[in-house]
Order: structure tokens, then sequence, then C-alpha cells
């Protein structure tokens, strides 16, 4: 049976991606890794909509996260997490690990934070230093308008930190134009390679504050994750540790293809996928999850008769398509279907193909064919 | 040109585990992952020569090298470190982030620490909670004799931490017999993988340890580094966060290599190549650096008459061959061969063929051919 593998992140890896990862390992410290580490940053910058500093780091997106805690806060500080999904927690989850105070904004889930809250809640406490935002909610598929929050959170001294670990190469994100101080990405999801990255991008405000911190000696305690010294290596063209080379070949590739098809080609080729992949949803009868529904990905609500467990186990065991069921207390309560990075028109009709198949068998009541003609319909 | 990798990591990997790198992504969160994860962590046991957890972190070596300061250290508690060499002075670098009152043992670079002085320190005070060494230690080429070492601290109430990323899977490591709490090792030597992976093994007393500092909430902060979180996920067969997906299935093939050709007969070829490298470096009139030399690199001091930096160059420009040479104050003074990991009898033989051109090429009184007769001597 062919697999398929549709969950938001770890994405499909293109084949030429695949095989530049083959190549023999060369050193980090000779003129050919420092030729290439120079043109993928630049590539960085180019899908990051930025001339701030961008960095690679060796961990999972969770690491990137880490470091925008651990260099930008200073003890007895205060946090403004907006949590409105799995990931918004991991930012207070995160704050709270290092001892500091966080004021949580509870975003009912499959709602996006309201930017005027956040306005609010900037004016109501002037010791919040840090807000940490989710651009998309991977776990209820919700994106939030990060360009709004920049513009308000711009006017402050605040510095604001912009999780598009699940957007980045897949949603629009204008790091410059929109003024996120901060933004942390991962590679496993809209840049089209393996996990075993994390990417961070820097601007003027934020060193400022983490400068700050360091002269008057407030930092929270870091080592792997210090910008400070990434930064230091950075100019170099350097690591301050040992990459991960082959995922970083796999990236040059991956960044490549981007530039190939150009960046604004890219995001609108998964606006028009989530809307064909929408369209389909509704046209079986589901809702979607999200009020604000990202482009990345597609959450649905399982439908009153059928098991949201089963569906998922059956896509796969019965289709070969991995996606991804709900997490923490949206467990069984929704499904979610990526469609970013690596994904064209033909995922969409397979992954609507599927669901229509499975649904039926589980017996709910669809016609088959109705969610591939709608998609078709946005498709043509 | 053809080129050769023989820096002390990252090291040549090996063609099989190179493609195995270009099979398409599978989610993590899948029985077919959990398969491969079960038995990658088998087949690590079986490398560390533990029956202790082992867990694999998404980070470069120093990543795992900051899990086992963060995780065993607890605040107001003083670190032993074995300082003898660029990595030895990391673990100090790391205690020192998380503000870690440290007690160093400054030994000469390319000596060995004496385990009666580890004993002595011990002896003397109270306070020490953790000790940490470098079995290999890779900026001078030394080993450290850790058996010993081991013998010591388990008479105490101290943890022993381990550095053994540039020995394991080259150099002798028997964690349980020894009695080694705490082991870290990379992906990026003797493993034969790229870099991008870290592994910890974690025994029952440095598990009561981190369990008593989280029980009275001494613990220094982490998050992607922790491994009280890491070990509920390894539990269930899981990662906590999104682990390098490629590099596990890498992982799992070079295990099956070093399972295939028997991790004692691993250990016997990179004795025997180590013993013809010292042999050749010998014949050459050249001195070895480190006093108590590790299989897995050798160390050569640089002749009087030679530029270090630019025999290095040389190597690399004219013959393919890439070496590393001397970090920090050894800069220019010495020069490092790897034998580690995917090396073989001809990877000695090319690597002393070239050094004996390129010093003569630079004017050193070296007879060619010498090196490689007195290698050959060994190897046959």
């Amino acid at each position: 049976m062919k697999k398929y593998l549709m969950t938001p992140g770890p994405t499909a890896v293109p084949e030429r991606v695949l095989l530049s990862q083959a190549a023999q390992i060369i050193h980090h410290r000779t003129g050919a890794y420092r030729e290439i580490l120079g043109e993928v940053i630049k590539d960085l910058k180019y899908v990051f909509q930025t001339k701030n500093d961008v960095f690679i780091l060796g961990s999972s997106g969770t690491g990137a996260m880490e470091a925008a805690v651990v260099n930008l806060m200073q003890r007895g500080e205060k946090a403004l997490v907006v949590k409105g999904g799995k990931f918004g927690e991991r930012f207070g989850e995160i704050c709270e690990a290092y001892g500091v105070e966080i004021e949580a904004m509870d975003v009912e889930w499959g709602d996006a934070v309201s930017p005027y809250e956040i306005q609010k809640a900037l004016a109501r406490d002037n010791d919040i230093g840090v807000v940490f935002v989710t651009l998309c909610e991977t776990s209820t598929g919700v994106v939030n308008d990060v360009a709004s929050i920049g513009r308000i959170v711009k006017e402050t001294k605040a510095v604001l930190v912009v999780d598009a670990i699940s957007a980045l190469g897949s949603v629009e994100i204008k790091t410059d134009e929109w003024g996120l101080d901060v933004v942390v990405a991962g590679s496993q999801k809209g840049l089209m390679i393996p996990p075993g990255l994390a990417f961070i991008s820097v601007n003027e405000k934020a060193w400022a504050k983490i400068k700050a911190n360091v002269k008057e000696n407030t930092c929270l305690p870091s080592y792997y994750l210090n910008l400070t010294k990434t930064r230091e290596s950075f100019l170099k063209t350097d690591h301050p540790f040992t990459p991960p080379v082959s995922l970083v070949l796999a990236l040059k590739e991956s960044l490549a293809m981007i530039k190939e098809e150009g960046l604004e080609r890219v995001l609108a080729r998964h606006r028009l996928l989530a809307e064909a992949m929408r369209a389909g949803i509704k046209a079986l009868g589901l809702q979607i999850y999200a009020k604000s529904p990202s482009d990345s990905v597609t959450s649905v609500k399982v439908p009153a008769s059928v098991d949201g467990l089963a569906l998922v186990k059956k896509m796969s065991e019965e289709y070969g398509i991995t996606i991804a069921g709900g997490q923490g207390k949206l467990k069984g309560k929704i499904f979610r279907i990526a469609h970013m990075g690596y994904a064209d028109r033909f995922d969409v009709i397979i992954a609507l193909s599927s669901l229509e198949m499975v649904l039926k068998k589980m017996g709910a009541k669809v016609k088959l064919g109705a969610a591939v003609k709608a998609a078709e319909e946005i498709l043509i």
C-alpha cells in the first residue's frame, strides 16, 4: 500500500531533498560548508521576509521557543502568554520551568486571540516584558492575526515573540513589515525537510533587550540555546556547536525549491489547497473546528456518529494516509489534515477521497465523491 | 580530487547509512516508528554496555552535556570538573552558565587526569555532588582512565558524569561494569552518522539524585533538556518533542553495522588502527602529543620547522584530506587525525601517505614511505 504523510509535521519531504541528505558529510569548519551556510541563511531571510539575524539551531522547534524565553526574559519580569492550544501552552510551560511569572491570556480552543485583548493587557500591566503568541496553532488549526498584534506590540516596550513553526513557508509571515521582533520556526513543516533544525529571527528591539539582560546580569541561564553566543558564531558564518550537517544540506535543497517556485506562489498554492480542503470538508456536511482556519492545516470536528480515534486509525491502516487526531482535550474530538510544504492539488484530492470512503464505511451519512467534487471546483 | 574526512567529528558516514536517510519521513507517533525506536534503544544499550536508561536527544553532544548538568546538579552544590582540554572546560562553562559552583581540576593539556587526585578531591570536599570527566578529550587526543575513576566515585555519594562523545563505538566504555552513572555521547563520531543526535545513559544512582532534586525543588531550570520529562516519554517508546527522524533511521542502520561486525571487533579495529597510526607518526620522527593517547584520534606535535596551520591546509587543498588542527591554545601547535567510526586500514595508510608528502614538500626531514611502512608492519 502506498503511504501518504499528511500530518501537520513532520510533513512529506520531496525526493530531491531526501536524496540531498545522502551526500557525504563535509566538516562544518571548512570553506565549502561556510559557503552553503551563507547561502542558506540568505535564503531563510527571504522566506522569513526579514533583514534581521536568522540563526539555525540544532533542535526541534521547542528548542527555539525555549531560546526565545531564556534569552529575552529577565528575572522578575512578566510574560504575556497567549494560550489557545497546546503550543501556546508550551510557551507558558517553558516560562514556568524557568520561574518566569506569566500572565496567561486564555483563548477558547478553536478561536483566534483578539489583538485588542493583547493591547488592553499591555496597557494594564507595565511589567510585561515579552508577549508570546502562536501564528498557526497546530493543535487547533487556528491562525492568529499576527500582523495586527505586531502593530500593537510595536508601540510598547514589550518584545513580541511569534511561534511560526507550523507557518513558515506555508502561511504569510512578513517579519519586518509586521514588526515581529522574534520569530521561531522548525524544519519539518512548510520548509519540507526532516525534523532536527529550528530557526529563530531576532531584530534590533529584541537584541536591545537581550543585551540589557546580559549587561544587567538578569539573564535566565542558558548554554546550548544562548543567542548571544550563537550570534557571535553566525557573524563568522559558523555555528557555536556541531550542526546537523545533513539537514543543512537538505535545507539548501528545499530552499532552492521554494526560490524556484517563488515564495508568493508557494503561499498562494497553500491558500488554494486550504480553500479546496475546507470546501470538501463542508461538502461532506462536516464542520471546520477552527474559527479562523490556518492555510497549513485543516482541523475538522469528528461527527457525533463516528469514533474519532478509529477514523484516524482506519485512514492509516486501510488507506495508507497518516493524518493527525486531536491533542490533549481535543483527543477523539477533531482530526487534522495538513496541506503544508510539499503538498499539491492531488494530495487534497487523496485526503478527501479517503475521508469519504472511511466515513462511509464507518456509517456516516456521506455521499461518495461529494468532497472531491467540491474541491475540484476550486482546484480546476 | 577525492575527498577524505578524517576529523574527530563529524566523521565519514558509510554509504548504506547515508542512503538510509533518503527514506521518506514516517511520523514519530506511529507504530512503525516506535518499532524502530525500540530497536535503536536496545542496540544503543549494547554499544553503551549498559542496562541503564538510554535516551536520544535532538541536539549536538553539548546538549547532552548540558542535560547532565541541569538535571543532576542542584543549587548550592559543587561540581568537580576535570579540565584537561576544550571539552572538559565546556562542562565548566555550562556549570558557570547556571551559576553552579565548580571545583576545577586543572590537568596539563596532553596529560590524563590522575584518578587518585579525584579521590583526594572527593575526600577533601563533601559538598561535591557531581564529578564531570571526559573519556576521550577530543582537543588533546587524551583518553582518561574512566574505569578507575568509576571505581572511586562509586564509593562516594557523588554522581559521575562521563563525556564519551568522541569515544562511544570506538573506545571501550563499560558503563555498568565501571559504574558510570551518566554517560553522554554524540552521533557524528564512532556511531558513524551525521551530527544532530545526542545520547545519554542514566543509572539508578543518578536517578535517585535527579528525583531528590525534583522533590526538594532544588533543580536547575530546564525544558527541552529535562530528563524527567524525557524518561516519561521513552517509557512509552516516544520522544517528548519531535525527533530528528531521518537521523534515527541512519542510526538504526549504523547500529546494524556495529552489530554485524560485533562491538568487540569494532573496538579491536580501532585499537589496531590507532597503533598503526602512532607507529607511522613515530617513524617520521614526529611526537604524539597525548601522553595517554586515545584510540579514536591521534594528536601530533607540529615539528618546529613546519607551519601547523599551513600543514592542515595543504592536506586539504592539495590532497583532499580534511584533518583537524589544534584548538584554543593548541592552535598551530598540534594536528589531529581521526580513525574513528567508519575507518579501516587504508584510511590510516592514506593519512600517513599524504602526511609524508606534505611534510616533505614543506621542507621537513622525512623519508617518503617510512610512516606507511611502519603502519603496514602492524596492519599486515
